[in-house]
């Protein structure tokens, strides 16, 4: 999906929200449990009952990962599903990190074998551990600059030469390709902050975690990060997909998704 | 594996030597491609004609994932072999990093399901990315500092007030946990650096990338980086496990790591 096709989706949706299908094994309902692919059947039903609301999905590897083999299978069947449904934006959230060769591994596992359009990049690494990312031209980077935990004041908050680290990933990679093909992770509890990088980044999309279960603010996020194409994506995970851990889970998601919308709907048309 | 029985182990095979299973499908000798597995049927090979002169296996996890599920599971099939050898010294190269709830989930994957003795993690987003790790009390935390990449300039050489950004790392990592928990990345391409950061940790390992195929110079490194436990910790990947690619491969691997433990001995001996 391209930037503009993106743009477009999110007018049409009145929606910038993705949803983060973290799938904890162990927060999923009981009565899944017994299902033969549990994480898969969890995914699924979200999916189905957010997507009116959604414009994109993020499958966080971790989650998957720590199942082992099995959760892989599950990871590229809800991958698999998501193409299936079509017109919606999927993100792997894998905050990868390495050399040319092995990055390159994992720009074509996750570009190329599974058909995501976008994938989290650690920039610690510095340019030859994104740009085999960047060689797919048709999908999106997006580089972690400030992210919404505490520790992020460690060193993505330390201030180097003139500006803050985080000022510095976002000024030195912008320069390595155009908005079409890089987005940046700027966490929602620092509002302040994302007025700061709308200013360095006109025209980049935000991928925005940590409104709701982190405590972000919806309106203070859009006031001060949105651009006049919209430039952000708002990502809930628990606040969404655990909204219930009984057997109305699916439609107590789509419930809380859709509130998150209306909320977005009115921001839109303001 | 404690830091001692590691130094312990060290001694007793003259090497310091960790052997990186980068198992890319692409390079694997043809003959094995018909078998059932080949990643785990070329690890395997690989580390019975090695392991009598390395003291660690090094498993990125690229090059697993690139393959998908099936992936993992030869990722899998491979660390139960090397427990079942034993007495070796385990490292997931993951290059994690996510937050707190999420890295508990990568650590209990790598750490607990799959008992890795250490993890690479990514520093950037700071201490709560990397303590769920270090909650492991028996097991080593093994943080980035300075890569050995040439994109290693655009932010860990970077002057953070006082100091270059991967001795800031080092510097306020140092203070998370005991040498016993904590060991540091540092690119062996850059051999000065590595008497900076000795001098900065006296105590703690370093694992050290880019002997061989990235043209880091043995003596150069072993002067610089060791102190009076040897400290170090070299890996050889390429030019080790791609000796040759044809049915010797197992046998001309092994006489790589002979070459290089011999050398090894040599400078544990002065």
């Amino acid at each position: 999906m391209t930037r503009n096709q993106l743009i477009q989706l999110i007018n049409t949706k009145k929606s910038f929200l993705s949803v983060g299908l973290d799938a904890d094994i162990d927060k999923i309902p009981q009565h899944l449990k017994n299902s033969e692919d549990p994480v898969f059947e969890f995914n699924k039903a979200i999916i189905d009952s957010t997507i009116d609301y959604a414009v994109a999905f993020k499958l966080n590897l971790a989650f998957y990962e720590s199942i082992g083999h099995e959760g892989w299978l599950s990871f590229e069947k809800t991958i698999e599903y998501l193409k299936k449904r079509g017109n919606i934006f999927t993100i792997a959230d894998a905050k990868r990190s390495d050399i040319g060769n092995t990055a390159t591994h994992y720009a074509k596992a996750f570009f190329e074998n599974l058909g995501f359009d976008a994938v989290t990049v650690n920039p610690f690494m510095g340019y030859d551990a994104v740009v085999p990312f960047l060689k797919y031209k048709d999908k999106f980077t997006i580089i972690l600059a400030l992210t919404s935990n505490a520790g992020s004041s460690d060193f993505q908050m330390q201030y180097c030469g003139n500006k803050y680290l985080y000022e510095e990933v976002i000024v030195k990679s912008a320069k390595w390709a155009s908005p079409d093909q890089i987005m940046y992770v700027i966490g929602a509890t620092k509002a302040d902050v994302l007025k700061n990088a709308r200013e360095l980044v006109p025209d980049n999309f935000f991928l925005v975690p940590g409104v709701g279960a982190q405590g972000g603010d919806l309106q203070s996020v859009c006031k001060h990060g949105m651009n006049d194409q919209c430039g952000l994506l708002i990502n809930s995970s628990r606040s969404i997909i655990f909204s219930s851990q009984d057997r109305d889970f699916a439609e107590k998601a789509g419930e809380s998704a859709f509130e998150i919308q209306k909320q977005m709907e009115i921001i839109l048309n303001s």
